[in-house]
């Protein structure tokens, strides 16, 4: 057991309990002095940056693009902490208040979850933005971020630190567990007692290896296997944009579309407008036979494929016969992220609604909206998939739990 | 991998798709005929639970009590499931609704979480409650009993299930993991994708077995290491009522309190009064050098009686310089369950509210009060001391999700 992992996350839990208490003032206050931290010593983390993109130059080039830091990103994290610092406070909302027959006045009030755990990869901007949301929403963090942005987180959280202590404020709230390799992270999802929840952020692997392995309760950020389904009734020209939007805007992020389902009532019709489109836009297809019946220039696509998040300039298609089909395939196929319908039937969008099993279900809208931002909750640490705890966006709200307060005058249980 | 676990954790599944589009109507229609099923069939139930107890009586006699059923107590089971057809309905219940700037309009309606695990001991009634809360929240549920209530479940099951047949109801979203041994509860542990949510109902070795094992997401029904603080204001006969309600009414429940705070600044004269009134009803007493020093005849208590829950005749008991004091030893010993303050002082009473760290905080009123239907909720599935997604008691809201229904005209994102 590396002692460190244990101290750190007591150290965390101490501070959560004050931290509790803080008002929202003071939380902004304290977010205020963070970004001002960062900005002032921008170049020590631009420095500090420069050296673990030497060392990931040789050995792990792909990750180059996610690690940089440039003076315009680090003012974006300053301007995101400030941001969030202007969202509404989710601590203290009275979620439901009643009283008894025996007189017991309840109070259910929404409270901070305590110590909030994050396992990340090397994107170090995730580290400015997960303080914000944690401190806003009244927990302790505990970040532990990839090793090859090792150099670039610590510089980050001792710029804001700086920028805290000089303002008078604990950071102790604010933890990193550096340096600690695998058996940290293992040693972090079995601090029980300490930690409150753990949230994996970042690709299938990373989540899959946080979900198996840590007996701390997690929220999965999930991956996205999502479709859009042009329905029969659907309007030709609007269901082309809206897969168009959700395929290609930005095919590497979690609420992209992968895959197309169409009505055979209109595939003759639409699958060669709908493919035409993707093509232009640089998309390879992949189609079922009926597809393939239609274009044969698209590859087959397998189960695999079906099955598959490309997060790439790729989609699989499939004609099915009606609604029940489409429906049952996004409920085998789909990972209950974004799920959309184009249709002008209404019965057939409620039943759409109804039955798809996914975080988000849209009727003609793109499955790109399932975003924090877009639904106006400001920022947020990721989409979760699964369905306990928080579901879709996973903003300040979803960082906090409940307790119930209950005032009595002596009352006992007969 | 034993086969059947997947098996049967696929067929829940599968039901659980059309079992959260039932009415209300259609499912409370569903659980009167599984009561009238378990009533029809009560002979046979009684028989298998004969067969349960002969097996037990050498080998675990300390389980006989637990285990037995009556014909009265067949009858509770059967009145609990038509109870539960008549609380109200939480699925579909639309939690917020907003419309964005660029139109969308966006409902976050509860729905059913899907399927449902259980493993618990050897409570044949559980099975039956289990069932009842499950299907009216609109979940399918795996039941994984205890070996040592095979005979008596499987009987249960039987008898609701021809009850539901009878009727014309598919029973495929009820499911009975049967003689699959200590390797079957593991591998239900690991059937994500196919389990929603795991709970674990018994004792502290099951649930510790459980969040230690499964893959799944848990939800942890706790022990409660419960504290009744008597504050320097309090009134002792209102103080001593919520003692003695809350230690001695039922010692062996999770709601029952194990430890006893009092402000140093009243323990001479108020000590002598509660540890009269506690061994007046059979408590044993053990305390601090303090409270040794005001009693001689106390038992000295240690760390390790002040972290116990003692579900039984004892008691633990600590003179606090303070209420800072009070809540900083809850803070560190309590299990976040259920915990009191008796006082006059409105600010003391309002500090501990926000202070302490636990599912439902008592002013002036015994901790005994933590549970669904003292509440007001109705039946539960148990009370939960961890803060993702349920706190305190889990009845049927708690045994919903919800999910984002998105309603557009064509919007895609910018």
């Amino acid at each position: 057991m590396n002692n460190s992992v244990k101290e750190i996350c007591i150290a965390a839990r101490n501070a959560s309990l004050s931290l509790a208490q803080w008002s929202t003032e003071y939380k902004n206050k304290f977010l205020m002095a963070a970004a001002q931290g960062l900005r002032s010593a921008a170049q020590d983390v631009l420095d500090a940056n420069a050296r673990d993109m030497e060392l990931a130059q040789s050995s792990r080039p792909q990750l180059l693009d996610r690690l940089k830091l440039t003076p315009s990103r680090i003012e974006d994290m300053a301007k995101g902490m400030e941001d969030v610092a202007q969202l509404p406070d989710p601590v203290g909302e009275v979620i439901e208040r009643f009283t008894r027959p025996n007189g017991l006045e309840i109070e259910r009030v929404r409270v901070p979850l305590g110590v909030v755990g994050i396992i990340y990869e090397a994107r170090p901007n995730v580290t400015a933005d997960t303080i914000a949301l944690c401190v806003k929403s009244g927990n302790s963090v505990v970040l532990r971020g990839s090793g090859d942005a090792a150099y670039s987180n610590r510089a980050i959280v001792s710029a804001i630190k700086a920028g805290l202590t000089a303002e008078g404020f604990d950071t102790e709230c604010i933890q990193l567990l550096d340096d600690s390799g695998r058996e940290g992270a293992e040693q972090l999802m079995r601090m029980n007692g300490y930690l409150d929840v753990l949230i994996p952020r970042g690709g299938a692997g990373l989540i899959a290896s946080v979900v198996q392995n840590s007996t701390v309760p997690v929220i999965e950020t999930g991956t996205g296997n999502c479709h859009v389904y042009v329905e029969g009734s659907a309007d030709f020209d609007m269901a082309t944009a809206i897969v168009l939007n959700s395929k290609v805007q930005r095919p590497s992020v979690c609420n992209a579309a992968e895959s197309l389902l169409v009505d055979l009532s209109i595939a003759q019709e639409y699958l060669p407008l709908a493919i035409g489109a993707l093509r232009q836009s640089g998309i390879v297809v992949k189609g079922c036979d009926r597809t393939c019946a239609i274009d044969p220039s698209c590859d087959r696509a397998t189960d695999e494929d079906y099955a598959a998040e490309f997060l790439s300039c790729v989609i699989s298609v499939k004609v099915v016969e009606n609604l029940t089909e489409a429906i049952a395939h996004i409920n085998k196929f789909g990972t209950r992220h974004s799920e959309c319908i184009v249709t002008a039937d209404a019965d057939a969008a409620q039943t759409f609604l109804n039955a798809v099993d996914a975080a988000a279900v849209y009727v003609n809208a793109s499955t790109r909206f399932t975003d924090g931002g877009q639904f106006g909750y400001g920022a947020e640490l990721g989409i979760s998939t699964q369905k306990l705890h928080a579901r879709g966006p996973i903003g300040l709200r979803e960082l906090t739990t409940y307790k119930y307060l209950v005032r009595g005058t002596g009352q006992v249980r007969e």
